[in-house]
């Protein structure tokens, strides 16, 4: 689990003055960026490590409570609640102070590269050497 | 239901060259404030009319089942799908050519000033009005 | 010289409710590629026929004459205006109507991949089949 | 001045590896606001207090000297180098470590509200107490 601290900016707001939605998606994103990295597992390590193409999204999902504003501070954590062969589930929750104002989840599959498909990826199983980075 | 055509473009794709997944949810909103726009009810429309403050979000959703490239044309098919006393819901299919890629809802809510609370909203019931022009 | 239409969306649009600035260079760019591909030189192309990385930004400006808003239909002209070595210049015009709202450039250069370097890349000489493709 | 830090993130880069350059645009004006901020005068303060529509763009322009890639750090360092009548520069510069990567500039006008034009706005001259703020 991990907690990360965004503060909401002029860019992010819709002409209502609120978080524009599909931003709450790229910090989702981002965060979970974070949590692979300081698990040393970010995009291009796995790469490198595994030949993978990295942990690209099948499913997200968020539920908006609250709007929220310029310059508003929130925070956001992060944490995997889910694994199966090939994805793995992680869920966000944005607060503002105490308060909910998101939640959501990405579940992310295990892609290799595939070149006798068109789509040029296939799922692949997750590598024990990644779940335990996280266990 | 309405279709729109969206040409993937630089600006839409990551790292992996595909097209970055909170981009789908912006071509989502795009193509509901369109199929607003054509009954006469986008955003400012419905401020002016109903004093409203347009149909905010209150949950998202997509599933993602093949990767989109740079200026790969891509059709959205948009349409309204469930109607509540202040929510609807739309429904939204990407296809390349005739291959489904990504498909996802959007759940709107009929908003409302409301200087009373912290949030500066709340949620409303939709107009008559607002329903027909859909029917 | 190509012409683009555009449609401003609310995802373009800020507390204002006119166009965050930084779009316009997305729209920019858009052009640029669209202009690119129009003679069959965008990015992927110009990798697989010349190995080069293609044409990136070494200097950008834009002026704001008026703002745009909300559902705003904007047309975009945009044309290779001067070549040097491993430079050219791409000239943008928004106008809305008749109305010039905006212009500005790209200064592209091209740029070949050179692993002695630590950013990676090296600039390199334009070729002929390249600016042959725009006269 | 204000100097602020920034992490390259997986939503800032394009399919080369790279920031995608409009981000550059989006830190710049992130860290403007934050220099108005503060000083106490945010684009919402500055509403309150002089009637104003805040400090909107009439032109930009960058240099990009070097590509900067997923997780660099970055540092911006930004400050007002130039007041008129109705406008003022920001200047920023973009390092990473000891290196210029990206340097530019915004220069921003005092744009009050009037009805009786298309365009909605106007400039207007720069009070004495938000120049003084900066000083």
């Amino acid at each position: 689990e991990i907690k990360n601290e965004i503060r909401v900016e002029w860019s992010d707001c819709d002409a209502l003055g609120i978080v524009y939605y599909p931003h709450f998606y790229r910090w989702f994103d981002t965060c979970t960026h974070t949590l692979m990295r300081r698990q040393g597992m970010d995009q291009r390590q796995v790469q490198d490590m595994f030949g993978s193409l990295g942990y690209g999204l099948v499913d997200t999902q968020a539920t908006f409570l609250a709007p929220a504003r310029y310059f508003d501070k929130l925070s956001i954590i992060s944490g995997i609640t889910q694994w199966s062969r090939s994805t793995f589930r992680v869920e966000h929750e944005v607060l503002r102070g105490d308060t909910k104002i998101c939640s959501g989840h990405e579940l992310r599959c295990w892609f290799l590269p595939d070149d006798t498909r068109e789509s040029g990826i296939r799922a692949g199983e997750i590598p024990e050497a990644f779940k335990a980075a996280f266990s």
